[in-house]
């Protein structure tokens, strides 16, 4: 199992709205394939700033199967009018 | 309760030996006030990168009351010799 870390910006004044397309997207992730667990984390230093933070039972599970997918397209129909700058993507494994 | 993240980068040459000083360091957190919970991820994009994800009761469980506490000069003492550049530090909050 592995972590997806998407870091999204927004206009923090639209925060209210952006929590709530996010949660409204969280089904698409649930459903799809290889998909563990869901968590969205908002920076306290830099409020503009979110990290999607998804679990995943492999990197290939997040990058091919849910990429080609119906539900990213509509995970990116709701979440991406509130991005500012376009969202940057890491994987990370648990060593400790 | 929050979650720090501290973004680490290290001689990758040397990992083996980092990680086992951040096991040796982990009951540092542990013994601390306000302390939750304890990881550290590694980058699978970027393997010189590690994140060390701790729950603290507060963000100032950990600037304040762990940063002057002999835990964290115990941990730094133990991790910061791999360090290759000064880590950098944010702060969480859970919102979905």
């Amino acid at each position: 199992m592995i972590h997806e870390i998407a870091t999204l910006t927004i206009d923090p004044t639209r925060a209210a709205d952006f929590e709530a397309a996010v949660n409204q997207a969280r089904p698409h992730f649930e459903a799809a394939k290889g998909f563990v667990s869901f968590a969205l984390e908002r920076s306290i230093e830099t409020p503009e700033k979110y990290l999607l933070v998804i679990g995943w039972d492999s990197v290939e599970a997040h990058m091919v199967d849910f990429r080609e997918s119906d539900g990213f397209q509509a995970w990116r129909a709701l979440a991406s009018p509130f991005f500012v700058t376009p969202p940057s993507v890491e994987h990370v494994a648990k060593v400790i």
